[in-house]
């Protein structure tokens, strides 16, 4: 699919962490992240979250592949994380947007198949039809066959989780250019090799 | 305070995880559920989430609580939620709106001293002032004194449980205040017990 990059210069971004219900979850997050290659976009870790900014295709590739490379340990691992495009408090100012589209991580997510559940949410800022721009998109999930079903306040997702990137990714994309330089943002729960049954 | 359900009929939600980040997660979560009393609100667990809903003095009573009870045990914890009040496809069919307002969980979490971070973002929905609904309610933080600095796609708070629980309840309450029936959802990634280094 084409980014949201492509013929703009729209910065996408997500703050995002990866759990791992583990004694050894330093060393899990510690593995996950040399895995990954973020040499395309701009990354910042605090105590709380990590920010990865710049195209949308290399911030889902980056995003995807963190929870992975977890996830791939067979840990009970969730990725918790909020995307945003369009935010006025965003600046374009910084590089990353020059970056070709060659996802540099698909090719290991891709070697992985972890079965993931999620729980997400699409928020479209300041448009009166945002409840229909939501529904439009579940549409998407539905076209991929990942959608499970509505639940308060989100929607359930299941698949592996390249399916569930790929499903979450062109949602978001698709609902940013529903307006002119639309302010969107997603939350999306993902949680892999749970103990609980599930709830599909 | 007064909660958004004094003299209207609005249900609020939350819709949330608590990841203890250690291999006994599973006993951790169940003995922190066992502490709390959640008599008062509607609750539905599956395998990626839970969802509280009721009236919004409850729902944050209830969202303290269980965070407190699994971060009091020393494991680094982290709650991560969305609370929703507003949303066009809620219902307002539950009972539990009729509660009184006493919180059945306050005395004991006022017992507990658990240093949290936490980054929220607050998302007033088809709003075009809903800028300026964050910026002020980001006023209300920093006159509690928990408000420590702006990141990209949210705000830090720093402070004990207790209090950036009681900023996030006033913002979020005050910002659904802005607006007939207004429909507003806030993320909140809330941490304790990190090993990580504060960067506040």
């Amino acid at each position: 699919m084409n980014g949201l990059s492509c013929g703009t210069s729209n910065i996408v971004g997500v703050r995002f962490a990866v759990y791992p219900m583990a004694d050894n979850f330093v060393e899990i997050i510690k593995g996950a992240l040399k895995e990954v290659d973020t040499s395309k976009v701009w990354v910042q870790t605090d105590d709380i979250t990590t920010c990865v900014r710049g195209r949308s295709e290399h911030v889902f590739d980056v995003a995807k592949a963190v929870f992975i490379q977890a996830a791939k340990t067979g840990t009970h691992v969730v990725f918790n994380g909020t995307f945003s495009v369009g935010c006025p408090g965003d600046s374009e100012g910084d590089t990353y947007m020059s970056e070709d589209d060659i996802r540099l991580n698909e090719e290991a997510s891709r070697q992985e198949s972890v079965e993931a559940a999620t729980h997400f949410a699409l928020y479209p800022m300041d448009n009166p039809d945002y409840m229909q721009v939501i529904a439009d998109q579940v549409k998407t999930a539905e076209k991929h066959g990942t959608f499970t079903k509505g639940v308060h306040y989100a929607s359930r997702l299941d698949g592996t989780a390249n399916e569930i990137f790929a499903s979450l990714e062109e949602m978001f994309v698709d609902a940013s250019k529903t307006k002119e330089r639309a302010h969107v943002t997603m939350t999306a729960t993902i949680s892999a090799n749970s103990p609980s049954t599930k709830d599909n």
